[in-house]
């Protein structure tokens, strides 16, 4: 791979900051990632993600709903990891497996619930094609 | 708040494919999204992260290797859900605690392990700032 | 149901510090474990467990061995909740699904291991056989 | 320590049965099980514990009170671990951490709640005094 020098000074000072150990591992990385990429592209391929959620349990009938929507797709949910923030605030991240559009629109449709104060997505892979 | 009919247009077709019942709870969630990115980065502040990683568990010692990073930072590390997604990748969604630098800067140490196939971090919240 | 008035007062007793209401709610919990406890004892039946075990990761190679007893019954596993007690002591939960017999034998193999200090299985149940 | 023979004998054939590799692994386990059973005699010490409840989430409103109690109690729950059996039945684990009675107390009221079929509670240590 040629790189300009500039462009290489650049990324060898932000990789050491980042932690890698040499150049490589970081090339590497970003080619993986770019492969999970192409993976939620192919929207048939199976795959793993993960959503945050943080809400107050008692607003609305959030702790409900969020509920409802997972059994709803309970092949699609392995388990759901429940922080309790403090007395009133949740963290719940969930993992799911399946189809990219099914995932995402699973994932959105709860992040989009009234209550929920703030979510995000993380796409993740079976690790399968990415060596 | 006042926008042109055209963006208001963009934005109604959008949030409907996101599943939102109304644009004001669409507009809270942007701006709530707004008050976390800001919490991060504000460094000080208290804060919740989920990070994912997906790795091959025969690799070198990554398993090893992210349990220890793990226990070093045990006071952030709240807890880990571990999902065996077949004989050889593991999924980790890691939930951690404390100040957004030192979050970040654990998560960017378990992604560039030598092993970790693919890795993201998802910011968070307290949730006391965002009602 | 026709019991001694002895009995029924150490047993109203007993469950009004266990936190019941009632004392039907208290008899229905009694059957519906006698229930659990005979779907263990028909080994082919689908039901669910948690294993919790106790260990310093630092010991032999038992993060290494648990994860790969995990892998190798991965079709068992659902998922696995880590929290690091402190530097050294790790505890892991690990939820599993299947016939009574192989999450039996999987526990005993995880507790028998060298450098687990502590380990028990919960039965569990799917639950559709405890209405 | 000495034994009978009929006694090592039948205690041979047990622990080859659940796995174990040799009888001092065994007898090490079978003497810290003792320690950790000690350590919840002695109400004060700082443990851990994990709640085992299966219920249906549609009844009554067992989801909203499991939650509360919970949070009522959010500095002893570290996390929990949501698994959804099917349409109706969830499993959840709760990794509880602070002292022995507290700890009963808190699992009591769970496992006593209405709709909750099943519940038990598991022992653990923080493995400090058991090495």
């Amino acid at each position: 791979v040629s790189l300009g020098l500039d462009l290489l000074d650049r990324f060898d000072h932000l990789i050491r900051d980042l932690g890698y150990e040499n150049r490589s591992e970081a090339v590497r990385d970003l080619i993986r990632r770019k492969l999970v990429e192409s993976e939620w592209e192919a929207p048939d391929a199976e795959t793993f993600a993960s959503v945050s959620v943080v809400y107050n349990h008692h607003t609305g009938q959030v702790l409900e709903k969020l509920n409802s929507l997972q059994h709803d797709s309970y092949a699609q949910v392995i388990s759901t990891l429940h922080v309790h923030i403090d007395h009133d605030n949740c963290l719940e991240v969930v993992v799911l497996k399946g189809q990219a559009t099914e995932l995402k629109d699973l994932a959105e449709q709860m992040i989009a619930l009234k209550g929920v104060k703030y979510g995000d997505i993380t796409m993740g892979t079976t690790g399968a094609h990415v060596s």
